[in-house]
């Protein structure tokens, strides 16, 4: 079997703790678990020592995206590379379907951007404009293989605000359609008004940034976002939460037994308001919150609250981010693809007692069920092989220089770092192998996911 | 003691249950309660076989309102008339603040247009339009004696709404001053989908009015203005609750220990959406809902959850609601003022157990402690003798023709009522006596309110 | 109006706040309340810069009980004159059914001894076995005009635990009586075994009395109680709560609607178990707490879940409580029936800002609603005209020769107090005048109390 | 590799669904899964259409328990022959230490009747008597296998019975073990009561039994159990819940984030209280409860409040359920060893949509992790091949002469069932093969448990 790869000897998590065991590769797919040691393979990955788990699922990360006259620098091929660098063996990016435009010509759009991508790939669409023509794409975008929808209840200056009645409307849609809605929950009145407020202080410089999203701005759209989709019936996951009092309202309505998702970022599991310095590079949207949020979400994280940990990768260069005077000019965003899963590792299993089965689930497994990606997320026979070979006693320190990203700074910069990816494989072949990749543009494929149930 | 009065061997209720005594008044205020039968006096009101109890504070009527080409019928003078055959006793009627006026001018046209009431009187501020200016306005109108404002969260093509951000500056500013907010809350942006997509399918007629305004509109704005409320920590009352998970917003609040108050009407205790047919009379915001909602505010008078019981009084003529041929055009509002202490009493004590207490206090107590009337409300010596003396035996049917008011219609024509006023008085003097009102015009007084703590 | 007596000008909380204001007492009862200045009166009692509120109800004392060798101090003359020095205008104290001999009997040894009362008074009966022949007692003692019943879950070894399954039958029939039950709630066994372990390490010094009886003792026992109570459908008082966790117990309970009461007692408030040095006059069951149950239970008290503090009061001397060697051998039991108000006015409402309407309920009002005495527990028309006039500025300290009972220390010695009773009335007879006692034994007259419903 | 299984072509579960795939087997344990087809091996089960699971692991059966003057009828071959039939690859059944004599003793006698199953098997200790010396036993049980205890909170007067401060102290020893404790909780006292009543009205017949034991007896026991866990900090497994309110005290404890399992049997889940005619085959203890209780439990297994579906199998012969008159001498227990994987996969698969993942959870995953069986539970590399086939097509009729048990009768005869064992493998031997069981007694090992953490 010339064409089998195994990998023997790792630690693998399934991402059940299946202990030192091997895994058989044919055809692209997972064929076998087990004691194989003798198997005939034309690859074989010798993983003792290292740890074995299901590939990293990326679905909140922003390749070619223009915003505030910048445009993040990371095409879907470097954006990628980057990534798999750093675990990632899939890619869910947007579509934004923009007032006026059809929302299928942007799909397609985008999806020729895509194709030097050298991980699987695939959408959500993003809908800012809801008339009954729009909810009639809502359809066609779902046959094209997208079936998780966006939605921003802020931005309305940027023509991204969805009215909560329009809302509503979609979210009934999405529903009969069977998709998900994703929400980026901020309201949108309460920052303006405290905008205009810095702005009549003369407080523009990008330090005031954080006082012009108070945490009530978060807590009160996730709540109402709730609401609506209670209301439709809908499955909704809110993405990047940031604060306790967000965390908390959707932790009631998983209480309640409602299917809502949380998603977070390693910047707000990390990161404190203190950043917010003279330079404006830590803009970001929401804001980076205090320390009693940060630990309500490492707290959700270890419960079970958080589903999934994105990144909402936007990679911005230093000087994009400086350019502008005024905190509201600059474009907002963060690289992070390719350090997500070591800061993970190292903050959430070292140092915090996150079991491995728990970081899998939340950045693979999770990830995979609900965005209905049946062939990924675990390591089963049948299942695609997208697997991360993970060296955990490497030692390293992030920098800029260190990292693949097209930016030249890093929010991490600095952080010691114990654990490193050290193969990367996506459908059984070898993308990453240590400082390598062995990928060439075009290596992914694309994803046509089916709505759930 | 020829400027006394004794009200002798009624039942009194001061809202506690003091059983068979009597009250002595002098120079307007309770002198004394208990076995008082030899006293001199100068007027003995025999009140044996009836129920005495402090007059009703009405805390929601709408006195000489323009609206939608209309006028409310009802001036100062024959609302309190009105109100006072209803055991009305003190009136918080509204003063409007809108843009680009001055508040304090809208406050003082009203004083003037008061000045022909027969009770004591006072108002609310709406403001509308929240800037630096009106912010300072707050404080101007609180020293002018108005301890509370309203809210609008929806009227947007009318010039009433006011946003989130503004929402929560207002709010700040009242807790600052030591004021109540309260709030008309249904969200805008649905009910204009709503509307929009009623008038797309030429369902433009009254009888699709409530579709235009769905339980989950009434449900969000409530969640949302609690929100801000306890955001900017200021105790909020919520204007005419009509619905099942609306008055559950408010309990969720009220066990969370918050200073969250809620109002209802007769309207939603005793009419369900059966009453929109044709004809357009019962048009009022929020709509009237079904049994189940009917229930759950019934229970929620019972338990405790609703504070105050009061009208939203609007004394339109039935010409003036059957006018337009869209229900968007018809003026909303419903009379009432003068049937609401008879048929909670008949609904309430008659039919479902209320407990007379129970009753004073949500009619009388509740309202003069919410709305800082510290000389209203209870039966203590010292306090204003504002007294009903109700007679409950009588029994009458609803009519228009046996109302005050001064329209042609009610909603509640045909109801069969067990017990009516028999007096009431205004601190101390009688200004109703059977079928006849006593008080001239200009005898009710400006109640300078002062803000709570 | 010879016969009469006007307390004039006082501060009257009734328990409302009536502001200052007079009092008319004809007959025993209240005859009026407010402006009475010039009513002629035979006795006028000027009660200017005074407070004046209804006397206080003592639920839960002791007087003559035999306990382990010795007997309380106090009979009916001396511990009702104690009493009435601290406000007590009502006692409610124990009959206690012993097994093999009829309760009636008991009932009736009682009240023969309580003659020589000075205050009303009345009595719960305890019973300790619970066969076909006491559940039908049970009957007779209800129509005998005792409306209340107490039962013990420990002191197995005295005779008078109650197991679950009789305890459960009891329950139910006092329900069919319309009574209220009260509990001792202490886990037998668990103590059992403390005590035993204690013994077995030489521990028996009083010293190590509170290791004997954990929290966890109470708390189980309450949790159990309140299940057999909500089976039975009874309500419930819980008698002299200690803990964090029992007080959380009985709240849980509250919150759910069940009418579960709770008693606590300043014993509980005011000391912590740094008490238990080598001395054994501290020993009382349950036993003395840490300071966050201490605290937990001001909480309590403040925000309503205690609805009465009433005294446990046992007057055994200083010898008594030192003669045993072993902890278990000391008679149980604090002296307090005297201090409990004015350290109630200074440990609540100077220093911690509870209510004096609040702390009126707690004394007065609560336990005459609890305990079915109508005629007690308000200042209204019609009402036994019971008493105190409190001087709110008076400084003093405690010490035991300051006080009347019968013995020679008092747990609270050495308090700084402001405030103290000026004067007690029972049904409008001065008993308490300054330092003197007016009433002649006998004052007092039995209660007999229905049941509720 | 001749010594080699392989199980071909089955729908795996192993919990997760792994859809069609091959097991490999060799040397006992589970050596690969996967697409295996080529692979030697010298037996091949063709599973084709055929589901393929972890077995069942029985934590709850009684073999040769002496029981009120019986015995039940299957020894430690005969009960695991028909428990193989039933999908059992592992028996814990029970050691009783009995007063005043060893338990070791207790536990040797028991290993000594259980060499002669066929499945492997462990044991719980059973303590009734909780003294230093048997408190230090427990350390002995620990090191000799067994890490779960169980404890009786009934049954007095057949010595079982273990008090509450015993009880305490017994979780607390098994705390410091790292053991688990588990618990039949029924309050002694009540039914001690309620049979007393029933004897002295005559109602002795055993269709009277089901009054003795009203639900709130094993409400009120669980509830008392879960506070003494938590008290001690140890993990508790409540046995046998049977009623609405029993199980909801076990949910408020998860609820609050504490290790407490429940465990509930087919018993429960199939049968109501109309079994209770006049034959006493039905008495079993907690006995079976209405409608409510088992629509509440199915509610349970659905939402994973149950975590464990054991049998308590007591295979009692109809002749010595019968002998006795008197309900409380009839010898308590059902069989259903056999019938339970079947009865679940009809009742819970087939008809209620419970999913084939969470049946092999509650029937196997999940008592290998609380059992601290680390071996078993789940078919992954490593694991011992204990699997059973399962032909979901095959329709039968549960009849006695169906089943394997020594007993005459079954409580499940005449249910139609779905589905049914084709084949049972104990660590990797084919012990059932259709009708033939293919193993001699004595091929079951003894499993030495390990305390968890």
């Amino acid at each position: 079997m010339a064409n089998a790869t195994l990998i023997s000897g790792g630690h693998v998590y399934a991402p059940e703790d299946l202990g030192v065991t091997d895994i058989l590769i044919k055809d692209s797919r997972i064929a076998a678990l087990g004691e194989l040691a003798g198997t005939e393979a034309g690859t074989v990955i010798d993983a003792t020592g290292k740890l074995v788990f299901p590939g990293v699922i990326e679905t909140h990360a922003h390749m070619l995206l223009p915003l505030a006259e910048a445009v993040t620098q990371n095409d879907f091929y470097t954006g990628t590379v980057s990534g798999a660098f750093g675990g990632v063996t899939t890619l869910i990016d947007f579509a934004d379907q923009t007032k006026g435009n059809p929302a299928l010509q942007a799909v397609e759009s985008r999806l020729k951007q895509a194709e030097s991508s050298i991980v699987d790939y695939g959408f959500h669409c993003t809908f800012t404009d809801i008339t009954p023509a729009t909810l009639d794409e809502m359809q066609a975008v779902v046959e094209r293989g997208i079936s998780s929808f966006k939605f921003y209840t802020t931005y309305k200056s940027d023509g991204l605000y969805v009215d909560d009645g329009s809302m509503l409307a979609a979210f009934e849609r999405a529903r009969e359609l069977g998709a998900l809605v994703t929400v980026h929950a901020e309201n949108d009145d309460i920052i303006a008004r405290a905008t205009a407020s810095l702005k009549a202080q003369g407080k523009t410089a990008p330090r005031y940034f954080p006082l012009s999203k108070p945490e009530i701005s978060e807590q009160e759209a996730i709540t109402r976002m709730i609401l609506l989709a209670e209301q439709a019936g809908v499955q909704l996951l809110v993405r990047h939460v940031t604060s306790k009092s967000g965390i908390e309202a959707v932790a009631a309505a998983q209480e309640r037994g409602l299917p809502v998702y949380a998603e977070t970022t390693p910047t707000y599991l990390l990161l404190t308001r203190e950043v917010y310095g003279s330079p404006a590079e830590f803009i970001v949207h929401p804001p980076i919150r205090g320390e009693k949020d940060k630990e309500a979400l490492w707290q959700a994280v270890l419960d079970g609250t958080v589903d999934v940990i994105a990144t909402d990768d936007c990679a911005f260069t230093r000087a994009q981010k400086r350019k502008a005077e005024n905190f509201w000019q600059v474009p907002g965003g963060l690289p992070g693809i390719e350090t997500r899963l070591p800061l993970m590792y190292q903050e959430g299993v070292v140092k915090r007692g996150l079991g491995m089965e728990q970081l899998v689930r939340i950045l693979s497994t999770n990830p995979a069920a609900v965005y209905s990606l049946e062939q990924k997320g675990a390591l089963r026979p049948g299942m695609d092989a997208d697997i991360v070979v993970y060296d955990p006693e490497k030692r390293w320190t992030v920098t800029a220089d260190a990292l693949h990203e097209q930016t030249d700074w890093s929010p991490f910069a600095g952080m010691q770092i114990k654990g490193r990816v050290d193969k990367t494989l996506v459908r059984g072949g070898i993308v990453i192998d240590g400082d390598r990749c062995l990928a060439a543009a075009g290596n992914g494929q694309y994803l046509h996911r089916k709505p759930g149930v």
